[in-house]
């Protein structure tokens, strides 16, 4: 099989798989916030009109400022990216030809851009039932390689590893001076805060990654940043194309930032979503990850493939993220994302369905 | 002096020239059609709106097809990018090391892009005041390059070479296996129709780039695309972000190619005003060059100093496009973009002012 090599876009899903698409789907594969974006968005949409005719700034100075100001690092610490996954390839760029570790499962943009980039790459496998991070093992590679990518809160378990063993992991790589770039894309839905971006003027191996796709629900605008030493952030930012963030992204990630509010909102929202989902899976015998944020991993513990899960859900349009190319999972898993009540209440009866069927 | 890289975002020229930026301007400085965007983007903008929440498909497949349709190319053979600027870093990224001959004056990111990665640079100088291609001159440089940026028409000079000289050019790169990179972002704005895309099946080493943000008047948007053959698509879209063409593009891209008779208007338009302005700049003993398109060169061959010219505008709210960064223009001429007829006419009236005060 030849499956998506991501979640969105559900109809290269039921094309590879050869169902035909119902007409009423729930697209659980992207985690996005289910609340949609701010109401700004909508509101001032007519006004970012206005936008398209001109050229971007290309220094996003605006944003930046704002950036600068929220987590607390100077402007030149800041780069604005066309979403996570433009600074994932402009790193990869970076790294060129060198050797980089990736601590799996992760986000697997990773590798694409270091591949493309003739990286020679590590793994290291973190094991379920937990995905539990042990950075005395990790300790010990480092000394072979020049950049670890970590995905922490992490895609696609939604685990989120301890502040306190980031910070030893951190040690370890300024020690053996080996990048240590933390995707932080899902962040943003975590209910307590860690203060890894100030991190970036003390530590200068440090490169955290932030996404605005996701907790503001504006994938199709695309916009990120990174948080890292200036000297990191002029290297990256001479291989990144001029007006590479286009207009409306940047006025809308003005607004969004000033969003305190629809944040909390959201985080708190997610949470009672996801407690009253795990407590379902927990009474129907579904085994799920340990999350602390809007998507989980589930599987069916009953049953050998978790194919036949896959392909139940999907003939009823419910879309799961598959795990084909999560190296450690190898399809033993869906991932869902969390969504609005009643589209997680459609999802509890089908299972429930399944479940009466066997 | 350290001044701004392109045109547009004038508060970038009046912070490096010392003046204040006058309450009203009109910027001359970014080639884009002075008509603005086609009627259906602002009829439904509020359409677009819901593209924001889902990911944008990498694939660009709607897109894909219109174009393979509308310069009857292969689908496999059509690249789309993030603008143009990307499509040049990733051809970049794809010449990484190589020898590169670019020929001069030309849109300054060629350099830039290759400059990144690593390659050998080569120049061609044509020669004011009519800028001519002699092709005979250029292949005698093929031996020692492995690609060639040409752009046609022109930017900075608006100057269209003869499709006679492309297909000659190209013949001699074919047989020294020279990539020829065709940047045709102003190709819209030309009355004459050329068939160059056609060319892709035929010569291999032909990549022709286009630009939708000038004609559709969407720069803040981005979107660009690149026609070659389908192994030079496939080895330059390994180096491309996933998902960098955000939706609004891809919607907006899509119904922009369908309005042939915008086209056709905005052409004759600037066409019209070229004709007016060119006469006025005869009489009032201007030069300029030989333009084709919606932008061309001017100076007053009486100052020595173009500066002074250029200063005294931006102090009256005129923001031209400094050539400082041109090779062989050197800041001996100014740009300006063909805008609408006020605009056009405040123009003609503070070089009138010009004119007089010496």
């Amino acid at each position: 099989m030849n499956w998506p090599q991501h979640g969105s876009n559900p109809q290269y899903i039921y094309k590879e798989a050869g169902i035909p698409m119902p007409e009423y789907i729930v697209d659980f594969s992207a985690n996005i916030n289910p609340l949609g974006p701010p109401a700004f968005v909508q509101e001032r949409w007519g006004e970012f009109y206005r936008g398209i005719s001109d050229y971007p700034d290309p220094f996003a100075m605006n944003l930046k400022r704002q950036i600068a100001k929220q987590v607390n690092v100077l402007k030149e610490s800041i780069f604005i990216g066309n979403g996570g996954a433009e600074i994932i390839f402009l790193l990869g760029r970076f790294l060129s030809g060198k050797k980089v570790l990736i601590i799996q499962p992760a986000f697997s943009e990773y590798e694409k851009a270091c591949r493309a980039n003739g990286c020679e790459i590590f793994y290291f496998q973190l094991e379920e039932p937990d995905w539990l991070l042990n950075t005395e093992k990790i300790a010990e590679k480092l000394e072979e390689v020049d950049a670890v990518f970590l995905c922490n809160p992490n895609n696609p378990t939604g685990v989120c590893f301890p502040y306190s063993q980031i910070v030893e992991l951190l040690e370890h790589c300024q020690q053996k001076r080996t990048y240590l770039i933390i995707d932080e894309a899902f962040y943003d839905f975590l209910e307590e805060d860690s203060s890894l971006p100030s991190l970036v003027d003390k530590y200068r191996y440090l490169i955290v990654l932030r996404s605005m796709t996701k907790m503001f629900a504006i994938p199709g605008l695309r916009l990120g940043y990174m948080l890292a030493n200036k000297e990191i952030v002029q290297k990256v930012a001479a291989f990144q194309p001029h007006w590479s963030v286009n207009a409306i992204a940047l006025h809308v990630g003005e607004g969004c930032l000033e969003n305190h509010h629809f944040v909390k909102e959201s985080k708190r929202f997610i949470r009672e979503e996801r407690e009253r989902l795990f407590a379902f899976f927990e009474q129907n015998r579904f085994t799920v990850s340990p999350s602390a944020v809007n998507f989980y991993l589930l599987r069916d513990p009953e049953v050998q493939e978790q194919k036949t899960l896959f392909t139940f859900l999907l003939k009823r349009g419910i879309v799961p993220r598959h795990t084909y190319n999560f190296p450690g999972l190898d399809g033993r898993w869906l991932r869902f994302a969390i969504k609005g009540s009643e589209e997680n209440d459609r999802l509890m009866e089908v299972l429930t369905e399944w479940r009466q069927q066997k």
